[in-house]
């Protein structure tokens, strides 16, 4: 997260939204911003939104994501929004949907289903 | 690829290896290397590997994957290595399997099921 | 389509919902739909919502899917709501939410993200 | 299983073969088989691969799988050849493979990534 620059923008139960400005380095020879990024940052999201279900000792895992890359992620903000589909006490599968944001519009650039395995009691193996 | 430090060592057709070394800002709090440089040398991988079965003027384009993560990614390198299993004129689909490599063995740490489009004749949008 | 029982019950541009009802043959030993019906019935509504924003001399093709099986199907009616998220001249990427009906209730039982591919002009290619 | 006629033909730690032959009602219009056969036989050789690690006295629950259709699947039997990729204690992880076999020879006609969820002691439970 750190090194993408990315930031919180909203949380609530079940919900999350991550954001990251553009960075000549996040981005390919288009100034697009890579499908790594998008990847990243939507994963990132997945698991906080899955988090926010969890008791505050636990954490996350994820165990696999589908992306569908829907477009060029040309833009000045790069943003995933995340939402938890099922919440179980083992597994929570999670959707994120990746947007840019440039020129007061946004795209939608990226679509992720993602499985994130809850580790209670495990503080220390946070993805 | 260059952001991530990431080289071919090995390529034939329908074949790629690509390879990253371990750098601080590629790795999370345990010095893992991040889920996301997995994907994304995975990623650079099936798309070369499509590639290297395209006339020249081609270019390739992610239109989705799929990847389990499946042990943490801990290591000096990281290696992903795709090939193409269908090859279609439009569509090539892929798989990749990554490994981190440390004290002289190798762990399977994650496996990518790709879909790559073809794009004959417009080199630059090289993804 | 016709196997399963399923059958069209609403259609806008974009947009399909596909029923079936219970049948002894479709559901396991516990009297849930079978994993595979729900997959199917979600498919086929990808493949129409795809299908209902072409030329009506083309046809589609399942390329991919992934699904995440959230709960067991249970009830005497299996709905899937297929909708295109991104509509490209080749390829359509559609999203499908399944879900049981029985006692006056909806439970979602499954999520499926898949890429359809357009095939113009090839009728009798339609999947 | 039985309503596609499905049977496991081969059978050792970790790996399974299951074979279903040629049947009018799993067909299309064009003698080739359902997408919806290979996904369903897919999805059973993963489970009971992942089961053949297991205790017997536990189940085995499909958490999410991803195909692509690769080729019709045209011939008189369907082969899915699944193995367990990462064996974990909550989650397994496989692969599988699916051919046609007619006139003697054999044609890869999908690939299937798939989460298996391991139930212990819950043997009613099995998917």
């Amino acid at each position: 997260m750190a090194h993408l620059g990315a930031r919180i923008t909203e949380l609530r139960e079940g919900y999350v939204e991550v954001c990251t400005s553009y960075r000549p380095e996040l981005t390919q020879q288009h100034n697009y911003f890579h499908a790594g990024v998008s990847a990243a940052i939507a994963d990132s999201a997945c698991g906080y939104a899955a988090y926010s279900l969890m008791p505050v000792d636990g954490s996350v895992l994820t165990v696999e994501y589908k992306i569908n890359l829907l477009a060029p992620a040309a833009g000045e903000e790069l943003i995933a929004r995340a939402r938890v589909i099922r919440s179980g006490k083992t597994l929570k599968v999670c959707s994120a949907e990746v947007y840019t944001r440039g020129n007061g519009a946004e795209t939608h650039c990226a679509t992720m289903l993602a499985t994130i395995m809850c580790l209670p009691g495990k503080p220390d193996r946070s993805g």
